[in-house]
């Protein structure tokens, strides 16, 4: 553990370089370039971030890919990636990539899963290959795939839970989280520990406690966002400030809207990813400073705006509501390309401005005068 | 006749700017800037290339898209293009447009077609609403759309027929032209004629004559490529390129494979249109140097090296085809954006380069070292 300290100080760095009340802005150093944080991670699922290319994510400003652990080893299969040259070497993306520990998918997507101590047993959801991922393994893959940043292998329970059913799946991700640090070895990749619990915040408490001691160089926060009211997401976060290192990057996993990255921030949280803005542009759903925005909607039939007027992406300089409306109408591909470029944009621009604010210590104020403005307009904040 | 053609000097001109044996290097300059010929068109049916952005059509070196009549009056309507400022407009292509007349695909996608004098009834393959398309509709909408070449409305016999039933739709496109030219109002925008005639030596010579005396100021070839042997198509070219005026643009349309453009060019054609390049990359089928590659084929599954190691479009220096495989196995809409890039890259490439032959006076030594390289590979040439 000393060592992999050393051998990884060589290559990773995070240092908190402004604070705004509780937000941080910060800068995340690996072997793949350097992160600005609070950082959003658009999600490549495959190994590629859907309907983009590599040069859309550099001119949408993204730093950082997350890629899916389950749906690379099922496809193409872990061992290909790791031949041609890793995530890196295989997608071409040449900045850092974070990928997950393939748990969540496992309980989400796969089929007839079997849950032992050993770890989790299932069939794939493409083929109905017998699988089984155990944190050895989980890491064994993530090695192959050669992420900048590795998650250790958690297990997530549903929401909603009893105390007992969330209690055993903390301590058990404590233990896999033992197993995970033990089975990780490649030098130049970071390993996150994941803090499970639930709505809990005595099994959060207790989770977190538990991961510090394991000296993890960041932690991921699991388990929110899969149903639980606003509230308990946002007193759990509130809890964990309290908690977890302020020295160490705080990754919230999978979440969620512009207002819960804000929210998430307001909560010293310092990464995000979530497929709401890719999956919303294919459906047509445009993220905008003025709320969201359904392409397929009638009035911008012949609406020469482009989707978001104050947004300088691509998609706004060159595309009015009404071509997109037409193209997403018409199932053209290019439709799914030119909103997942603005959504990826707004998501990237809204972190980058709220990192200004918090260097010019004035988050708060701006937190709450966009709370103020989603409010008038009838949004949820 | 004579006004219209003053008015639209001051836009429009075509120059032959070289020839090598029967091939042709001219320059076409239109209202939206000017096209290198010979020239290939991407298809963008419904006002959009498929899987790319106008950005792509810019960096691949295209000059000039073709759009379809047909769909764009279907949806969204050529009206509302014409609100939202014709196909420049409303797409954000700077460059030249070029629209069919709606014919072709009336015959080909339509229902419940109704053929008289007057011109096509027809049922909407998108949701049965009853249209009437006439040479006088035709331009109608073309104008709306307002492409910097229109086409004449003509009448597309299915091959094979017999020579009486060509001869009469010959004829009738004839009539079809002059009722085009009569309607067609617009002093910024181009029409050609479309000569008709099948695979008759006869009838494509009565049709070329009788548009030539219209003084169209570029001629469409249209009734080609619908099923034909080979040797009928290049047997018709032969006999065109002795009868059509050599100052003016002669458009191969919905021609054809690389092998068909370098035919084509050899008989004195200028422009030319496919879906090939991009239905083919959605299809996962590339062009090469070397031939068709379908990346479907397991031989790629690791293969490293780009689509065509002697391409240097986006794709071939950024991706390989171990990589397109995945992605185009998982359904993942980059993998169509990315094919696209290189096939039409491909075809623009071809292009260019046979015009620097042209231009050096070597085409048909070009030629004939294509047709053997290809012949040596197996490949039809």
């Amino acid at each position: 553990m000393q060592e992999a300290d050393a051998a990884a100080d060589a290559w990773f760095a995070f240092v908190v370089e402004a604070r705004s009340g509780r937000a941080r802005a910060g800068r995340l150093t690996t072997p793949h370039g350097s992160v600005e944080t609070p950082a959003f991670m658009p999600v490549g699922t495959a190994g590629v971030v859907k309907a983009v290319t590599r040069r859309d994510l550099a001119d949408v400003g993204a730093q950082i890919i997350l890629a899916n652990t389950y749906h690379l080893m099922l496809r193409p299969g872990d061992d290909l990636v790791a031949e041609l040259g890793g995530l890196h070497g295989f997608s071409g993306w040449p900045g850092p990539f974070l990928t997950d520990s393939g748990g969540y998918q496992v309980f989400s997507l796969a089929k007839l899963r079997t849950l032992t101590e050993e770890g989790v047993g299932f069939r794939s959801h493409l083929d109905g290959t017998r699988y089984l991922l155990t944190p050895e393994r989980s890491m064994a893959v993530q090695a192959n795939l050669g992420a900048d940043i590795a998650m250790a292998f958690d297990e997530c329970p549903p929401w909603p839970a009893p105390h007992e059913a969330v209690d055993a799946a903390t301590a058990r991700t404590t233990r896999w989280a033992h197993r995970s640090l033990a089975a990780h070895a490649r030098k130049d990749q970071w390993l996150f520990g994941i803090v499970q619990g639930g709505v809990h915040l005595d099994l959060r408490e207790r989770s977190a406690r538990e991961l510090i001691e394991l000296r993890f160089p960041g932690h991921g926060i699991g388990g929110l966002s899969v149903g639980e009211p606003k509230p308990d997401m946002l007193r759990v976060l509130d809890h964990l400030d309290t908690i977890l290192p302020e020295e160490k990057p705080r990754y919230l996993m999978g979440v969620g809207t512009p207002q819960d990255l804000l929210e998430g921030v307001a909560r010293g949280i310092d990464m995000f990813d979530c497929v709401l803005p890719t999956r919303n542009a294919r459906n047509g759903q445009l993220f905008t400073r003025s709320g969201k925005l359904s392409i397929r909607n009638a009035r911008y039939r012949s609406d020469p705006l482009p989707p978001d007027p104050e947004c300088a992406c691509f998609t706004c300089r060159t595309t009015s509501r009404a071509y997109l409306r037409h193209l997403h109408q018409s199932g053209e591909i290019t439709a799914a390309t030119l909103m997942t470029i603005h959504n990826l944009t707004h998501y990237l621009d809204s972190l980058r401005h709220i990192r200004e604010t918090i260097v010019l210590g004035r988050f708060e104020e701006y937190r709450a005068a966009v709370t103020q403005r989603l409010a008038a307009e009838g949004q949820q904040p």
